[in-house]
């Protein structure tokens, strides 16, 4: 699902794919699905982002249901999280850091896919991009039941769109050179790692009332 | 995301997107999502439709992520929404009208579409029709969590049936003139405004029983 | 969406897609749906494992609406879960048997289509055939606003793997006679029956606490 040409992009992709089972895997033992909905979430959260690109620019079988090195990824995540989710659930700390490098991985790979496929926009680039990082954990949380994560309380695809953006401009200004795509997954993570450790989210719109916490109360992840 | 040939299309095309996005922000406003959150359920409202039949289509990528006209519009009805809500929901009754007329433009726009992709079904080009009037609002009340309000209660997806109908019928028997689409399009806005104003509902399967009113108690807009 | 060659073929596929779309009926009809609301689930539950495979493969528009007898079949599963769902209910057993055999045929269909279309690894095609089996009630239980039963309870999605995987199988080692399909479909079939009847379930991860029916307490089906 990626940077598409040597070893150590194949080494990223498979990191990401794992630890995006790991947080699809760890919803779905927080629901008690039983060991096939876990490897069915932790499947969904690991390439469903990369199937949603694919879809959307037609490049069909998307590679996540193509490629069984991403597919044992995302199985064996699965597979981990359903075994030993005590222990995964004591490194939350360590997940969400991989979770972060998986995000910026993913938004420089799903804009960098899409800029290489003919007649697509720029515009259109970037919003691939966003949702190659940021579509699995939508369809997670949407098949376990939840309103998406990513829309109630994370700064998550911000930093999504700030490397998308900036992969798609550079590439249109000429200046896509081997350094930016790596260039654009640090900033990504970094921002990221940022909003994490100072707990900040996108602004709200505050509402007179108690229920300022909103109305579905899971959090989660 | 339509009528395709002069700007006055281009211009109802534009208002549609703007006007489900309006419906789009006031579900993730109630929902307390952060801004983020009701930029992505206004656009979802507002292209989801559009996305859904070029996908069928194979005509990808989707207009709706890349022409930068409709995601403006998209994404200036969310923004919109979060900053001026109380606001927007004093307007609801415009908000409904202007609705009505975007379930219109959205249904003969996208059976219009589906017709003229070479192999596709009379049968099919109906449901592409009736997929993008109201595809939008069946994502939008997904992501939201809770169950679409066009299954729900409002004679929402009828009109649009009719309007779809119409359109291929009239293509089929070579009837199909410039004025075919608008009064297709006026046939879907009477008759959704008709349904509202006499607060009209497909017809419910009583059941005995205190729960009359379902399980999901939310009324998404 | 199937066997594509005899009218036995095309009959198990429309038996199929009217026993699935029971399915969905009943879930819309428990959950007060109004009729435009049970039809749509109706068609999501019978129609959306095949269109979901179509989208995967490339295979646009799906035959899951541009074929006017499998969309009959569909509408006429949802009329009559509507008009008669108490005497549907009372015959949950014989629902509970068609719908192995409808589980049967689509696992097999969609395997069957994805090794049919040049380049589609073995592994996609029996993640196609998967997707073909169980799509449908995925779907029908996200608009329904429930965790997908295939998740959570049921040993549902084993018997379907194991039949794609016999397909693909017998495809890769040159075996695939003519009476392979309908071995795999009626190892699913009995698989698929043992598992109710006994009322097995994939394992569950068990945890401490009062919680243990998970948090969604309805039951879709």
């Amino acid at each position: 699902m990626l940077i598409q040409s040597s070893s150590a992009q194949l080494a990223l992709d498979v990191v990401g794919v794992f630890v995006f089972a790991l947080s699809g895997g760890l919803v779905a033992v927080k629901k008690r699905l039983d060991l096939f909905g876990v490897l069915v979430l932790a499947c969904a959260a690991a390439l469903g982002g990369g199937i949603l690109r694919d879809v959307l620019l037609g490049d069909v079988p998307p590679v996540g249901i193509s490629d069984w090195r991403l597919l044992t990824a995302a199985a064996l995540g699965g597979l981990v999280t359903f075994a030993f989710h005590p222990a995964v659930e004591r490194i939350t700390r360590l997940v969400r850091i991989l979770d972060a490098a998986g995000l910026g991985a993913f938004a420089v790979a799903g804009s960098l896919k899409a800029i290489s496929v003919p007649g697509v926009p720029a515009v259109a680039a970037v919003i691939v991009g966003v949702v190659t990082a940021v579509g699995g954990g939508v369809v997670r949380d949407v098949l376990a039941g939840t309103v998406p994560e990513v829309l109630r309380r994370e700064l998550y695809a911000v930093p999504a769109t700030l490397g998308s953006v900036l992969v798609v401009a550079a590439d249109r200004l000429g200046g896509l050179g081997g350094l930016v795509p790596w260039g654009a997954a640090l900033l990504v993570f970094s921002v990221r790692l940022v909003a994490v450790h100072l707990d900040l989210n996108a602004p709200t719109q505050l509402r007179s009332g108690p229920h300022r916490q909103g109305t579905h109360g899971h959090r989660a992840l």
